[in-house]
């Protein structure tokens, strides 16, 4: 369509069926403008990937419109992926203080710290990226310096809201800024994106300080050693940690190297505020009474390389648990780790502690806020066009729902997929194209794909393992000599082994032998022995191996 | 130690982190009786495994003195290994009706129904098991014709509750039968074993009632067409969504070969009291207007072929999700199901229908007691002993400290793990030897695994890929001869695969040709190409593949 008016386009990329959570496009002219870079970690379906990150062939494409990366906070499914975009795209990086510190963290193992071009921004900075200008706000979340960003776009202002909770005192951080947030909606804004992760349910996440009141309570309580997990980022719950750990005569460790960088740049960055000589070294808490040691550690998740769950089968070095601790779990599962996280709590059981979650005690509260806090945010705001960013599809469903109660045009809400273009004028929007938007998987060094064979080959292999056929072939006659062997893995037990291939080997052997195989091309050799293989193991085992031949040339 | 008096043996045997789950051993001088036989489903770190069953070496060790295995109800966990139990241990099979009948389907289709000795019975019946007496008794599940166990033994008498709940007016079913508890009880009893599921929460777990209403009201104010998802065998949410339909001038039709079997199944034996002309094939349903249908169908775990999961990927050939379509979820997450529900969830919303789920409805109450009906029942039995049964080891744990809060000796309350044998006299008792009792995998045409290099290979595969070496090697002198050749599967992105396996090849080559292969063994030309393979790979992809090397002989 002509181009008579100026025109937004929104492009959400990456995200495993969530949309706008790991990196948002927002295009007007030509300026380009993406909002957070994050990886996501990878499903059960995605065996031995590391990481999945968003797909970034169209920002390479239009590389040289790029005016900047602007990011909401320091979470990894928001900065993960920073080293990746600047690999492919070299544009300059805004980021508030905790999140800036984290990236730079990031970007000196990536060796891409002397060439990035990353300014550290701070609530109310404005800065220009081409025709566009965009301020950061304070918002609420799980992390300290988490941000809002308003964009002030030709066709009018745009405001990404990041993750974002109401809590008026947050134990560390600021309180979302209403004040400013008020001035920057005073009219009605153009579009809002906002957080659609508990747009399903009802009411207020709660404050910090419920949490605060349940650990103090659990704290004060219980009479031998506490073990504290939560997330590393989770500056808040440290804090909190902390202050009951003061209160109740204890002192505090932190085991782990994550969650102990961590401390150290809350500290430096003054989000944390530990009294007096309450954070002991792991060591010298070693060394105290039971009743007077609280250890934090990692591990809320059930993750399988973290310090609780180490601690969970007995084999992490420093910390052993032992009848009498009491282990506070203060986060609730993400899911899909629910089965690692009971798995971890049985075996933290069977070594004697005893075990609290936020299931039966106030442990924890969520960063992201509920319907009543997305209201309060929709209204405020009063956009012309919404659209809910951060969530899966019903999430993302609930809030355009509600964007809908709430008095917003039907027609002007927008529930988009990663890879759609949504384009938005005065007069209105619609999706006018979709771009590449798939997984992209991060597995060892460099390497990364697209969804390919390797995911489906590697669930096959999963499932059922394979059966590796070597055969020789002369190199002139193309004749197949010598005896053919078969080895397996992943397939039968090892008891079962020898026989089952042996007996295989007879089968295609013979079959090879009745078969002039100077006659046939490699691709028909290969098929012959997959097709005898294939009905010889699914008689004998009803399995179906990933059958491969190779051909060994004389 | 000698036996002077009569001695009560108990092994749990099967289950992951569970135990008495999926088969208890019960012994008493030389008999033996064991207390269901069920299947557990694979964890995701079992791939490729179709169901889990007990190990039975102790059983099939000891067959001849095996007098029977008591079935307590019909749920999988607690029958779906009868048919692997009867080609070990040749014993007789009890077990209440409509488990009777789920079994005898099984038997059939294992071919084993001509020679199993499978009787029905009933709560109240009684049968001798050698020197051993047992009688059923009514308890409340969400199957009907659920039942515990009473055991009469040399030593006193013995409690198997099975899994139960107190619903004292269950949609189907009877309640559990406390009369008959109060009377097996009187005085106390020797031990008690009971379901733990749930022993983790206060209060009650709630009345079907709860969910008759919660669905009447959903059903009630739905305007479109309804899809209910529930277990097959929950034949009281059949019935109540049957009322309900009745109710609201709305007809039902059952989808899926499981449900509709489960539906004729419990009309046969009584439990499922349809109305009228309620019941109507689907092709009758599509022909009515969306506002008089209900389509009742399996999937609400999110299971890959059941019914809601085909109809959320929009391919289910008798059913297609449209706008309008309420879909309401009668179940609760087992956990490790939750990703595959939500993904099932977003596809259904994606196509247009309105989900409810029990987060924010009375969609579903368990049929597992919580820790008021536990201590119901601990304080009706009042045991000497008491083993927690059925649940993970937290949740055994919970249910063991509430036993000893409700006056049990804590030295009488025995936590076991499968493979224990609890030995229990008059004067006390203790666990006295272990026997195996691991993981038996089931895959494929019977074909079963201990926990062997199957799965170790299969987890590797999954995270790695392989790689498969051919070499040629001559008989006689030895020699490596030809050139070798390097497949691979689940490794590496198509695209990179032929430089890469190319370049591995040269490397692997100049090393053979380096090498006098002549004077090495086999195994040790096998170490050779894996070491080198593997520096080359980890040196390109910092990724470590299954590396298997194969011979053909010339």
């Amino acid at each position: 369509m002509p181009k008579t008016e100026p025109t937004l386009r929104l492009l959400p990329l990456g995200g495993l069926g969530e949309i706008g959570k790991n990196m948002m496009v927002l295009e007007s002219g030509d300026d380009i403008v993406v909002i957070d870079a994050g990886v996501l970690f990878p499903e059960v379906t995605m065996p031995g990937v590391d990481v999945v990150i968003p797909d970034m062939d169209y920002l390479e494409d239009n590389a040289d419109r790029v005016r900047g990366l602007l990011i909401t906070h320091g979470h990894e499914d928001h900065i993960g992926a920073v080293p990746y975009f600047l690999k492919r795209v070299n544009a300059p990086v805004y980021a508030p203080a905790m999140a800036a510190e984290l990236i730079r963290h990031k970007l000196r193992e990536a060796r891409l710290l002397d060439t990035a071009e990353l300014h550290t921004v701070k609530a109310g900075d404005r800065i220009k990226a081409g025709g566009l200008e965009a301020e950061w706000f304070h918002v609420c979340h799980s992390i300290p310096d988490a941000t809002g960003i308003a964009i002030d776009t030709p066709v009018g202002r745009v405001i990404h809201t990041g993750d974002f909770k109401v809590d008026h005192d947050p134990v560390v951080g600021h309180p979302t800024d209403f004040l400013r947030l008020a001035e920057l909606c005073q009219g009605g804004i153009f579009l809002l994106m906002s957080d659609s992760t508990y747009a399903e349910d009802e009411g207020y996440s709660g404050s910090d300080r419920v949490v605060a009141d349940g650990l103090f309570e659990l704290i004060g309580r219980a009479s031998g050693r506490i073990i504290v997990s939560s997330f590393a980022s989770q500056i808040a719950r440290l804090q909190i940690v902390a202050d009951a750990a003061f209160a109740h005569g204890r002192k505090m460790a932190v085991v782990g190297r994550s969650m102990q960088n961590n401390t150290r740049l809350a500290r430096e960055l003054g989000h944390l505020d530990i009294p007096g000589d309450t954070l002991v070294s792991l060591a010298e808490a070693d060394s105290m009474p039971d009743e007077q040691v609280i250890i934090m550690t990692t591990g809320s998740q059930g993750e399988p390389t973290s310090g609780l769950v180490r601690m969970s089968r007995n084999d992490h070095r420093e910390v052993k648990i032992r009848g009498g601790d009491t282990v506070i779990i203060s986060a609730s599962p993400i899911p899909g780790n629910e089965v690692a996280i009971y798995d971890m709590i049985d075996g933290l059981v069977r070594l004697g502690a005893r075990v609290v979650t936020n299931r039966h005690a106030n442990t924890h509260v969520s960063g992201h806020g509920r319907r009543e806090e997305l209201r309060m945010m929709l209204n405020l705001a009063n956009p012309r066009y919404f659209v809910p960013v951060h969530g899966e599809y019903r999430m993302l469903r609930s809030h355009a729902d509600l964007a809908v109660d709430q008095g917003i045009d039907v027609e002007n809400v927008f529930l988009l997929t990663d890879g759609d273009v949504l384009e938005v004028t005065e007069d209105g929007g619609r999706i006018v194209e979709r771009v590449p938007a798939g997984h992209v998987f991060v597995h060892g060094l460099g390497i990364w794909d697209e969804s390919g064979n390797v995911i489906v080959e590697r669930r096959s292999l999963a499932r059922d393992g394979f059966v590796a056929v070597a055969v020789a072939r002369d190199r002139r006659t193309r004749e197949v000599r010598g005896t053919a062997k078969i080895i397996s893995a992943g397939f039968v037990h090892a008891q079962d082994e020898a026989v089952l291939l042996t007996d295989a080997e007879s089968e295609l052997q013979s079959v090879l032998d009745r078969t002039s195989t100077e006659k046939l091309e490699w691709p028909q050799v290969e098929d012959l022995v997959r097709r005898t293989l294939e009905k010889f193991f699914s008689r004998r085992t009803r399995r179906r191996p990933l059958i491969a031949t190779v051909a060994v040339d004389l």
